[in-house]
């Protein structure tokens, strides 16, 4: 029997391709097997960051989401739904490693913040021998192209999901000195209706597709909420301190 | 008179010098002048992750750390040593600009999240063209060689740092579901208990110089308080979601 693969998880930074670590493209390269995630009949960010990087030898193994959204019909069980995705996806990659081949499994971002790569690593990294190479993560491509510091000294910094209800939006964005809202999308007037109501709509910033080739950074008024991608997001820097 | 060169913050990664980017590198060896912070008589971790990539003909300017902790005699005011001290550096690097020298600025992990560029930054960004190249952080290199996700879908991260007092701490690390804590060092003691108190220390997991050759992951209860160095951090990750 083949000795085992191992299965490596790499971030790929936040689009441009230039912001892919050395030590991610190495492996990236090195990979007999790279896996991507992608939504149904699209490409998938991860893969258009690094598509330039991969050899033709190289097998690709796409893992569709069977829904890419957390709203559905009342019949459909998102939990079970995506529990049994990662299942079984975990089991492909399985079997291209127990075949001993290595795989890697590209991210978007960072592969541990956020992102589905983690639902692999707690399914196989016991398993396998697993590496994790850091990404530069979406925020921090954000704050460079908005050139914007994040936070300064010791404030604190709350990374919140658009997702959550407005209530719980509003207590904590009033009790932080800065903030991330990432997972915009159909969330973003309910997130901008709270920035309002919190007066902080004049320090939040907000930009799509940070460092890729569509980039738009706009003010938070001209946004059209019907056409915010899930890949925008507000920053609300910490206020400057004069060191 | 000579077009004024350019300025660029570049990450330069968590340590291991493989963890720059293809940007950072490309930057970093295209400039003339490349300034680096560093604690008196101390090479400075940004210098020594990418010695290697650095080449004789550079002018290497240091940017020697007044003081290197918040906690000074009564006659000593932190506020006013560290303002005149970013002016000083600011006024030196803005020499080298004006001479029409571009000039990289190098920074540990991300140049705009609780890095000392961000001070240079908002006294020079606005006078020269400035290009930021975001950097992995520090708290993505330790969860990756930790193994540990750091926040599923959407739970609410918050970063602290360990200089806020015990009560704030304890406040702040009750109300999330994953937390970073940084700049430990003397505030080991504090952070430890905190975290004792809130039941938190069987999921926080500790690691000194994450990714640098000098690593070091054990667990909170070995750690020696008076050994911990301020480049380590804390990680309470998310609960996992059986995604």
């Amino acid at each position: 029997m083949a000795r085992p693969g191992r299965l490596f998880g790499l971030g790929v930074g936040p689009g441009d391709p230039e912001l892919i670590t050395l030590k991610a493209l190495k492996r990236l390269k090195a990979a007999p097997v790279v896996a991507y995630h992608a939504a149904k009949g699209k490409k998938g960010n991860a893969l258009s960051i690094v598509e330039e990087y991969l050899s033709p030898e190289q097998i690709l193994v796409p893992l569709v989401y069977p829904v890419t959204t957390e709203k559905l019909p009342p019949h459909m069980n998102y939990e079970e739904i995506v529990s049994d995705f990662y299942a079984e996806i975990s089991g492909t990659l399985a079997a291209h490693l127990d075949s001993g081949r290595d795989v890697a499994v590209i991210a978007e971002g960072d592969p541990l913040f956020y992102g589905s790569f983690m639902y692999i690593h707690d399914r196989l990294a016991h398993r396998y021998e697993t590496e994790v190479v850091p990404g530069v993560c979406s925020f921090l491509g954000a704050a460079a192209v908005l050139g914007a510091p994040v936070a300064y000294r010791n404030q604190t910094l709350t990374i919140l999901s658009g997702v959550l209800d407005a209530g719980e939006l509003k207590r904590r964005l009033a009790d932080t000195e800065a903030a991330v809202i990432m997972k915009l999308g159909q969330n973003f007037c309910k997130v901008r209706g709270v920035l309002e109501g919190l007066g902080l709509i004049d320090r939040a910033l907000y930009v799509e597709r940070a460092t890729m080739a569509a980039q738009r950074i706009l003010p938070l008024a001209e946004v059209d909420p019907d056409k915010s991608p899930y890949f925008s997001l507000i920053l609300v820097p910490g206020q400057k301190w004069n060191g």
